[in-house]
């Protein structure tokens, strides 16, 4: 369904109040690098985290909550049995869980995990261009060109991995969210670049990663789209106020989640952003 | 051994002292998720760590060190035998270790491991109300009503959880603190209510498993009731200080260790506490 | 070959430089306690950053990296297979990888790994006192007295271990740091004693390996000896004018983080060193 530019302010403000009112909690499986930032975005945005690394612990989670987090950063040994039966439990039970596939195209084990996910349709993919570019190749969802990946860097741009992304959010039945300098946002039928942001974003390690954590929080309360482009939002908005308030990098980063807890439902809603 | 609250304090000054001049080392098994925030509170208030993974090192550490730290926050499969066999030397050793039973009822490698860590004794256990209870029922320590964790959240009140941890303490023959708006510190004769922290606790993550983890520093200098308690003294009156000076989450931690580290003795023994 | 002061600093400030317009990529295999603020300071001085924990991960960041940070912090089981492969592949490259001997002593896992590391001549050692003497005595380097480690703490003086790490460097053909309250660096030819640095270092975790990081970012630009000192003098003036503006350890990092961004090359050049 296509939304007015009207629908998706009030919809952004209800879920915004809603994570503050419902404290709601998005387990992840996420990686060891950034996975304290992740907990703590989720918390300073009002909702609560858990973090789990064993097959029995993932199903738990995917039925003890509403959304769940899976990123593909640091991948150790006992995820080849975690993450497809967790997702495969998320898929069964209908939630709207997002993928991060960090490091797309590094090493066989998250090769072969990727490949799998795609079968358990995400309700949410986040990534960078090159790593959605990269994804819609692996799961065939698009005729793309080859993607640039760096480790975890894109060397790609957002206008590049618009076609990439609209096609994964067609073929998931779900929202897709190519992050960079602007960032794209699309169920496939609602099309959106949000501005803002901060130049300190790719100097501290997790902007993306948190970004994708959050986005589990607001799906617990609103539907895929929106849930990506609340978190998208808050990120741009308090990114670029954290901007003005630092000196570098590590006060950044503490500012930034200073005003992901201070940012209003009007804040949110108010961030700027484009309808195709 | 019943003490006044005179000898409390004067307790309390020691081991914020002696921490500070003979900088003790408290190794910790712990997640991934608050291990850097654990290794820079104990850092803070003036003790050393050292974070290991693996059945030999965590036995190694324990014949190493005064106490050692054990969180079953984010379980991996070879902690299936490095935590019996770590808990088991400390217990032949007689070391006063902590445990922060975390995520307890998730998981079937958890609730085996957290279920035997009752043979090992701990010196001191910290949880949340909802978790205390649980660990009582699971060690058949009292007669308790059913629990209510959510994740790492706890849902039942500090005052809830008296009984349950008076009854862990007199089995364990240590120490048991409850965290929460208030906490309560018991030995099972001992019985102390500390007021103070902040609101901002519960929204970053890791203000539980960090003090945890300082309990096991001031263990190595203190009995388990004085060092539980001088760290939930410390953490309430460093709290306090840096809600007072931040403007939201992120900034709240900053101060929030500098202020671990600004504490005086007096200060610490001074911070407002209850006896029963 | 040995250089003049004003050679030394002609090169510290292209490297400087050329990491800040590069963006060079240097992967890490690291301990989960300090893994976040190594890629943070990583990316503050203008370098990328990506961890991996599985072998041919490791393998392939050999290849698509021109340097690669090895530190032994936290063993885990894979890293019995993950730590050799990657070495070999690196000595196979003749890429300047950076070998960061943690916890030398502890258990027989890292014992087993750190023996074998001296086959595959790492690019730079970087450790404190104790860890230097301990990987020269283990590598039968050097005719060396009892090192004195004690978990991650140093209870040696980096004038003790100067003969064990100009004795590494001879062994390895590369550069060895000695990490402490004055720094000494050496290749065995050029011999540089470095000052400056924070009272706070030792009082937060991960300063240690987080330079050891940052040197694999400059050994990608620049030759072992000089992508060494580079990073050892820009944490020197960083962490200098990190202590002037801060409260605590807590406030210590933020700005030190600040501070790294903020360095031009001539800070860094100019950063007090002395040569034998």
């Amino acid at each position: 369904m296509k939304y007015s530019k009207n629908d998706i302010q009030e919809k952004i403000r209800k879920a915004v109040n809603d994570v503050r009112t419902q404290n709601p909690m998005a387990p992840s499986i996420t990686n060891s690098v950034t996975i304290n930032l992740v907990a703590n975005a989720q918390l300073a945005v009002g909702g609560s985290a858990a973090m789990v690394y064993l097959p029995d612990e993932g199903e738990g989670m995917a039925e003890a909550a509403k959304s769940l987090y899976i990123n593909a950063g640091t991948m150790i040994p006992v995820y080849g049995e975690t993450l497809p039966r967790t997702a495969r439990r998320l898929s069964k039970l209908s939630r709207p869980w997002v993928l991060d596939p960090v490091g797309i195209g590094l090493g066989g084990l998250r090769t072969e995990l990727l490949t799998s996910m795609g079968t358990f349709r995400p309700g949410i993919i986040r990534g960078n261009a090159s790593e959605i570019i990269a994804l819609a190749g692996l799961w065939n969802a698009a005729d793309v060109q080859e993607s640039n990946v760096r480790g975890v860097d894109s060397m790609d741009s957002v206008e590049d991995a618009r076609d990439a992304a609209d096609a994964l959010a067609l073929f998931t039945g779900g929202a897709v969210a190519v992050s960079g300098a602007d960032d794209y946002v699309t169920d496939g039928v609602n099309k959106v670049t949000a501005h803002g942001g901060s130049k300190f974003f790719p100097m501290i390690t997790g902007a993306g990663c948190s970004l994708g954590g959050v986005m589990a929080i607001y799906a617990c309360v609103a539907e895929p789209f929106i849930a990506a482009l609340t978190a998208v939002n808050i990120y741009n908005i308090a990114g670029q106020r954290a901007e003005k308030a630092c000196e570098g990098p590590g006060s950044f980063q503490v500012h930034f989640l200073d005003e992901l807890y201070r940012s209003t439902p009007d804040d949110v809603a108010g961030s700027l952003f484009d309808m195709a």
